[in-house]
C-alpha cells in the first residue's frame, strides 16, 4: 500500500475495474468496493460509469474513493454494468477534466472508457486527428483512443473490430476497460505491460487490474487477459479476439516489486511470493552480519521476512507508522522536516537499540527519504544500518505508465552504489541483481519489461528522455 | 433579479462575458465581478477561462458565483484575457460536463467558448459530425460549435473565417464569446435574438450580455454587437466582420419584460424605461378604479411605478421579501405550502388593509404562484385585487434559449383570460396588448421576436412543440 | 432587511422565538421558519433547542439559518416545545461558545435560554458569582442569567419566582425566552427596551421578537409581552407575573427606524407606518425643490414613499441592488473599492440622468458608504443630490443591545450637519427632528428610549462611553 | 494503532498533551503534531487551547486531527503554552459540547483543562454542586473538576493547592493537564491508573499521555508523572507537589496490551517489549504444533513475533490491511457483511494456503470480528487455525476510562474458553494467564489494575455494573 508521505517513491498511473451482471447485481456498489481494493494504484481522482438500460451515466471527482462516493451518489448510479477507475496523474495535469472514466457519445451511442498505461505515440495521433478537425477536452490517452474507435466504428461491423483497428495505431501500454450499452470490453496491449484479469461473481463477469479487487467483492479468479487480447463480455457470456501479439510479452516488473498489492496474483505469479523471494535472493547475493532484519513499512516488509528466513537473522518490527497522516497533513517549517518524518514513522527504540540492523526497502528512486529513515534508526540507537534494496538500481525513465522523475533525479542514474551509500549514510548498501530479480516472480507466465533497470525498452521511446545532465556527477 | 422561489416564472439560459486587456489588468477578478452582475441570467453553474501566455486554463463548477470562486481560485486564474459564463440549464442536464466555458484543444491550439442561446438544428449537426467520427462529451451547443469551427479552421486562414463558415450551418439564437491565445471574439446570431454589447475599461475591451456588467466593473459602453456580426478583439484593437444578416432583426422581447436587469440597456433601449412604459400603457389600456398600486417583487415593481404615474393612483410597498431564502430552503410538508410562500413574501398589512389594490406583475407563465400571492393580499385585508400583467399572454413555447414549459403547462395557451382570472382568484385580470408591448422599449434599434405571444417564429422550429393537449380545456 | 454590505450601519444583537405545542406540532421546523423571518436581527450564528419528553437537545452553529440547519438536523430535533435564536455579536467574540440558545443542566433539570438585549451590570454580577466559585464558559449575558436563576431556584418554589428574583439583580435590556421540560417562558425587562410578542397557532403558543415571525408560520398575534412581565406557557395555557415595572417604558426607537422588518408591529405600532410617517414629517420639516424622490435600498424605501406622498414629488427606483452578494464576496483591492459598491448597488441611470434627486436614507452612523452612494448618483447624471435622513443625528453610544461604534466614530457626535454634508458630498443634508421622530410610531402603546439621539439614558450606563476624542474636530 | 473497522475491540477515552515554552516555540503546531501521535487514543473529537499573553483561546471540533485543524487555524492559535486533547467518547454523548479542552473563566482568570480517565463519583459531586447553584453545560468530568478547583481557589493561595483539595474529593482515574495564564500543570490520580509523562524540547517542558508524542516532536523523555503527583511548569522551571498516594499503584494493564502505541514507554516499561514478551509467554504456556505464526494487524503483530521467536515456528504476513477504509466507508447490505470484512482485511493466500496457522490477537472482547477473520484464513486455504490471545479473558467492565460493553456482551464473562473457541470456529483457543500477564511489562515501576480480568477493582465501583444476565448461558 503506497503512501502519501513518500514523495521519493515511484507512482503508478491507474487501476481499472469493470463488471457486467446478467441479473442485475448492484454493480455500482461492487465497483465502489473494488476501487477501494485498487486505491493504492491511484489516489488523485476516481470515477464510476454505469450503464442502465442503454444510457451511461457517471460520477467522478478529484479525491479518494471515500471522498468521491457517498451512499446517495452510489444509489443514483445503479445499472446492470459498470466500469471504474482510480487515477494517479503522471503529469502536472491533476484536473477534473482528466479524471476517468471518460464518457462520450458517438455514432453508435454512448461509451465509457477507463485506461491504465501510457501511449508513447499519443501526440502524433492527436495531431493527425486534429488535422481532420477533432477537438480535445482533456490530455488523457483515453480521449485519443475514443476518437480512434469512433472513427473506425463507421467502417466496421462491431465495436470490437473498431478496437482491433485502433490497436494497430497506438503504441505503448494499456489495460483498458470499455463500457457500451450492451457490452463490457477488456483490452490489454500486445506486450501485456499493464496487468488485467478476469473474474466471476455469481452470474457477473468482472475485469480488474489486480486480483485483490476480485477478493474484495468475493469474485473468483478466472484467468488473466492475454497480451493483445480483446475480451468481450455481454449477456451472451464471454468472447475473445486475439490480435497480433508480440513474440515476447513484457509485464512491468515493478508491479511485482512495488505497485501491486502483495495479496494479488499477476500473470500466474504471487506478488507476495515474488517479494519474499526477492528478499531471500538478496540475502544470498548480499550477506552481511547483523542482529536484526527490519522492513521499511509497508512495501519493504515482505522482502525483509524473506531476507530473515534465508539469513537466519531474526526479523523485528523496526518502525511504527502513523496511519492518520494523510494529504492534509500540515508540513513543519523548513529546518524541522525531521519532525514530519518522525510523525509518520517512528523507530522502535526498544527493538533497535544497540543492535546492528539490516533494513530492507523495495527500491530507491530519489533517495531523499531513505537518508532520513536511516537517521531515525541511528537516533534510536542502532549501531550499524545496512540497507538492502530488493530490486536493482533504477537508472532509466519509464514511458509506459509509471511516473519516474527525469533521469537527473534518478539517484542511481547519476551515482555509484558507493556514492549513494554515503549520501544516505548507511554502513553498507546493496541491491538485488537484475538476474536475481527476474527469478523472483515464480511461476509467472509472462516475460518482463525491466527497462527502468537496463534501458532495454520494449519499443521505441521518445529520444529526449535519455539525454540528461545529472544532479552533480555520474561515474557509471 | 430573478428568484429561486418562483418556479412558475420563465428562465433564461445564460449570460456571457469577455475581456482582453492590453496591459494586463487582473482579468479573472474583473470577470468574477461581471459574472456577479449577470448572475440573474443563470444560477446553476458558472465558470471562467483565462488565457495566459497562450495557455488557456479554467475553473467551472455547479453553483452561484460566490460558491464557485474563492480568492485562491481567482489568483490562480490570472492572465491577459478571459471569458466567463453563468448558466441556467433549460433541460434536465444540470451536469458539470455541461458547465461553460468549454475549453478545447484543436488544430490551432486552445480555444474557450461561452454561449447564450439555443440552436434549433444542433441534433442534425451532431449526427453529421458523428458520422464523420466525432465524439461528444456534453449536450451543450458550444461543443457542436467548437467542432464546426475546428473542422472549418483547416480550410480557412483565420478563426474568424472559420466562425463565419460555422454561422452558415447553425440555426437558432447565439450570443457567443470565444477566447483564443491571441484574440477575444464576440458573435451574435443573424437575427440578434440574444443581446451582446461592447465596452471599454482603460485599455481593455470587454463583451457582455448586458450593460449592467459593464457598470459593475466601471467600463464604458461602446456599442451593441450587431446581428450577424463577428467582433475580433486583440492587442491591435477591435475589428469586425459582418456576415449576412437577416432583413429584420429579432431581439427577444422577454429580455425587456423580465430577463434583463432594469439598469441595463439593450440595443439602445433602457430596460427600466421599457418596463415603466409597459406599466403606463397598461394603465391606459386597462384602467380600473382602486386605492393603491403595488408591484410583485422584484420584477413587477418598475411597471407598477409606471402604472401609478399614469393612473394617478398612489404606489405602495405591498410586500416584504425575505432575502435570506435560497436554494437550501427546506420546504414545508404538503398541506403547509402556504407557509413556504409567506416566509418568502409577506404582505404589508398596514399598507393593504381595507384597500382596493392593483397588483402589477411582469408575466404569467404557469400561474401557480400568482394564486397564492393574491391570497396573501386578501389575508392581509385587501378588499379587491386587480391583477395587471405588463406583457401579453404567453401562449407559445420558445426555441431560442428560454426555458418555457411545454405548451400544456402554459396557462394562457389553454385558458381564456376570464378562466385564468377565476383560477387565480383575482377580481379582475388584464394583460398588456401585443401592440402596446412593442411600443415599450423606446428607442430600440432592433425589431423583436415575440413568438411566445403570437407564435410567429423567426425561423422554422421543431414541429412537435406545437402539438399539445392542454391541461383541462382550451377555448381560445 | 439589513445588509452584509453596509458596514457603516448599526447592528442589532439578536432575535428570539419560542413555541410550545399542546398536541405536538413539528416545533423545530416551525422554529426554523420563524428564524428565517427574524434573520435580519442577526446573521452571525443561530440555534434551536428542543424539549422532548423532558430532555432538551439543541443544534447551533456559526452562520445563517439555511447554512446551520439541514432537513436531517431538523428531523433529529423534534419535540413538543422549542426556542430559537439568531445572533449578531456586538463584540469581537464571534465564537461558537457564544452562540445561543444556551443549554444547561442545573438543580432542577435542563433549561435552555435565548436572549436579545444587553445587561449593563453583567460584569459586576459575574465577579460576584465567581467569588462564590462559579465558572463561565462564554461571554454572553445568558450565562449570567442562567447562573442567577440556578442559584435562586433553591430558595423558590418555581422557576418563575427564581426569574423574578433574578430580575431584581440585573440591569439593562432583555427580551428572554426560556425553555424547561414543562414550560416556555417569555420575559421582558422592566423598561421594555427590546420587543417581544405573543402569538397563537392552533393549540400552540408562540413568543417572538417581531410579529413578522408570527406571520411566517401563520400564527395569530395575541398581544405584546409587557415591560417587566414574565409570561409562563405550559400545557395548562398561559399565565403571567407582573414584576415591578418602571413608571415609563422605553422601547428602543431604532427598532422602528431601522431594525425591525417593515411588516412587523411593535407595541401596537406598525413599523411600516412609522417609517412612512417619518418620511412625511421629513418632507414637512425639510422641504426642497427636486424632480425625484428615491430611497436607499432596502431600509430607506418606505420613508422615501412617505416623503414623495407628502411633497408631491414623484417616487422613482433609484438603485438596483445585487441580491447575490453575500459574505463570501471577494473585495476588490484597495483603490478599486468603488467597484465593490457598484456591484452591490447600481444607480438607475435612465431614471436619474439630468434630474434633481432627493435621496432618503434611514440614518447615518459612520457615513462612509453614504459618500459613495451619493457619488453613484452623480456618476449616473443626477444634477443635484439632496440627502434626507428619516431620523435625528446619532450622537451617543447604545448600551442596550445595539452595536454602536465608539463615539469618536459617530459622525454626528463629532461634526455639524454642514460638515457632514460636505464630507458626504451632498447638495443638502437634513435630518428628522427628535420631536418629529417620536410622533412617527402612530398608536404605539409605549414610550421610547432615544438616548442615541439625546444622551438621556434610561438608567446609569458605564462612564467611559461618554469620554471620547473625536476623529478630527467637533463644533457642536 | 486502532481501527475504525474493529467495533468489537475496547476503546480508550482520551489522550492529553501540554507544552510551555520559555522562549516562544510555535506551541500550537507542536501540539498539533503531538496529537497526531496520540490520535490512536481517541478519534471522535480533538482540540487545542493556547495561552497568549494571559488570554486563553481554543479550537475544538468533532473529527480527526487532520479534519479539525488547518494551517489557518493553527496560525491563529499561537502563544507560549498550550494543551491538547483527543477524545473517544465512552458514552453516547458524542457532542461538540463534550469536546475538550474545556476553557473557562473563573475568579482567578482563564483556565483550560484536558482529562483522560473517568471519575466514579462524578454524579454525586455534580449533585452537590448543583445544590449550591452551579450550572453544567456538558457531561464531561472536566467540568466537574473545573467547578471544584474554582470553588477551592478562593480558600487557597495557589491553583495547585486548590487542585490538591479537589483531588481529595474526586475518586477514579485521571491524567489531567491544566493551562493557566502562567502555568502548565500535570496531575495523575493517586493510583496512577492513566499514564502521563514529562519531556523536554530545548527550553520547553511538555506533558503527554505517551512517550510516542515526545518522539514525534523530538522532545526528550524526562520521567513519568508519579501517581498522586501535581507537576507545575512555569517560566521558573518545574515543581512538584506529592499528594497522598495510595500504597500500591495501579496502572491500567490494557495500556500495555492494546491501547498504547508499541513505540511508547509507560512507567519505565516498553510497550513493544511487553507485547513481545506476552507472545513469548503465550508460546511457553500454550504450545501447539503448526507451520506459521501470524498476527492480526495491527495490534497482534508484536505478540506474534514473540510467539514465533519462542516457538521457533516461522512468522509470516497473514493479512493485508486496506489503509484507505475510514469512517465514511459505506457498509454492504445485510447478508454481504463478509464483503465489508474482506475489503478491510484480505488473507495472504500464498502464505497461508495448505498451512497450519497460529493466529495471535491481543484480546477478545465481543468476539464478533474474530469469527470472520478465522473464516478468512480458512477461505484462503489454512488447514488449521489456532487462536492465541496475548491477554487473559476479559470478564469485568472497566470504570476507569475504558469503554467496555456491559458484561452481558463480554464473551468471556458468559462463556467458557471451549464455548468461545466453538463460536469463533478456531481449531484451538488459548489465552495468556493472569500470572503470565503481569510479568510482561518488564521493568515497570508500577503495579497494575487488572480488574477487567479478575474483578478486583482498586476502589469501590457502581454496583449495577456487576449484576447482569448473559447473552445465552454462562457456566463459569
Amino acid at each position: 500500500m503506497k503512501d502519501f508521505e513518500r514523495p521519493d517513491k515511484l507512482r503508478e498511473e491507474c487501476g481499472v475495474f469493470g463488471i457486467l451482471s446478467k441479473n442485475n447485481h448492484d454493480v455500482s456498489r461492487l465497483t465502489y468496493y473494488a476501487l477501494y481494493a485498487l486505491q493504492h494504484r491511484g489516489q488523485e481522482s476516481c470515477g464510476i460509469a454505469v450503464n442502465k438500460g442503454g444510457d451511461i451515466t457517471h460520477h467522478k471527482a478529484m479525491g479518494l474513493v471515500p471522498e468521491v462516493f457517498s451512499g446517495k451518489v452510489l444509489n443514483e448510479l445503479n445499472g446492470k454494468s459498470a466500469i471504474g477507475h482510480v487515477r494517479y496523474s503522471t503529469t502536472g495535469a491533476s484536473l477534473i477534466e482528466n479524471a476517468q472514466p471518460l464518457v462520450i457519445k458517438y455514432k453508435d451511442g454512448k461509451m465509457a472508457l477507463a485506461h491504465n498505461g501510457n501511449l508513447v505515440n499519443a501526440s502524433a495521433i492527436r495531431e493527425k486527428l486534429e488535422e481532420n478537425g477533432a477537438i480535445f477536452q482533456s490530455t488523457i490517452d483515453s480521449e485519443v483512443i475514443a476518437n480512434l474507435i469512433s472513427r473506425y466504428r463507421g467502417h466496421n461491423d462491431s465495436i470490437e473490430e473498431a478496437i482491433a483497428q485502433m490497436m494497430k495505431d497506438v503504441k505503448g501500454s494499456y489495460a483498458l476497460v470499455i463500457l457500451t450499452p450492451n457490452k463490457l470490453l477488456g483490452i490489454r496491449d500486445p506486450l501485456g505491460i499493464r496487468p488485467l484479469c478476469i473474474g466471476m461473481l455469481d452470474d457477473s463477469y468482472v475485469l480488474a487490474s489486480e486480483t485483490c479487487a476480485l477478493d474484495a467483492i468475493g469474485a473468483n479468479f478466472i484467468r488473466d487477459v492475454e497480451p493483445g487480447e480483446i475480451v468481450i463480455i455481454s449477456d451472451d457470456g464471454i468472447n475473445s479476439i486475439k490480435t497480433e501479439m508480440e513474440k515476447e510479452s513484457k509485464l512491468c516488473i515493478f508491479e511485482h516489486i512495488y505497485f501491486a498489492r502483495p495479496d494479488s496474483y499477476i500473470d500466474g505469479a504471487s506478488v507476495y511470493r515474488a517479494r519474499f523471494e526477492a528478499g531471500r535472493l538478496l540475502a544470498i547475493e548480499n550477506p552481511v552480519d547483523a542482529d536484526l532484519v527490519i522492513g521499511v513499512p509497508d512495501s519493504g516488509i515482505t522482502a525483509a521476512l524473506g531476507y530473515s528466513e534465508e539469513s537466519g537473522i531474526p526479523y523485528a518490527q523496526g518502525f511504527i507508522k502513523n496511519r492518520y497522516v494523510g494529504r492534509t497533513f500540515i508540513q513543519p517549517d523548513q529546518g524541522k522536516r525531521e519532525i514530519g518524518v518522525r510523525i509518520k514513522l517512528n523507530a522502535m527504540r526498544n527493538a533497535i537499540e544497540g543492535k546492528r540492523v539490516i533494513m530492507v526497502d523495495d527500491s530507491i528512486v530519489r533517495g531523499t527519504t531513505s537518508k532520513r529513515i536511516v537517521q531515525l534508526l541511528r537516533d534510536a540507537g542502532a549501531t550499524e544500518v545496512h540497507l538492502k534494496i530488493s530490486s536493482p538500481p533504477v537508472k532509466y525513465s519509464c514511458y509506459f505508465g509509471i511516473d519516474t522523475p527525469s533521469r537527473k533525479h534518478l539517484t542511481a542514474a547519476c551515482h555509484t552504489v558507493e556514492e549513494i551509500k554515503d549520501m544516505i549514510g548507511a554502513d553498507s548498501l546493496s541491491y538485488l541483481s537484475i538476474d536475481g530479480l527476474v527469478r523472483t516472480p515464480i511461476g509467472s507466465k509472462l516475460g518482463f519489461c525491466k527497462a527502468c533497470f537496463d534501458g532495454n525498452y520494449p519499443m521505441e521511446v521518445p529520444a529526449e528522455g535519455n539525454k540528461y545532465a545529472c544532479d552533480g556527477f555520474n561515474k557509471e
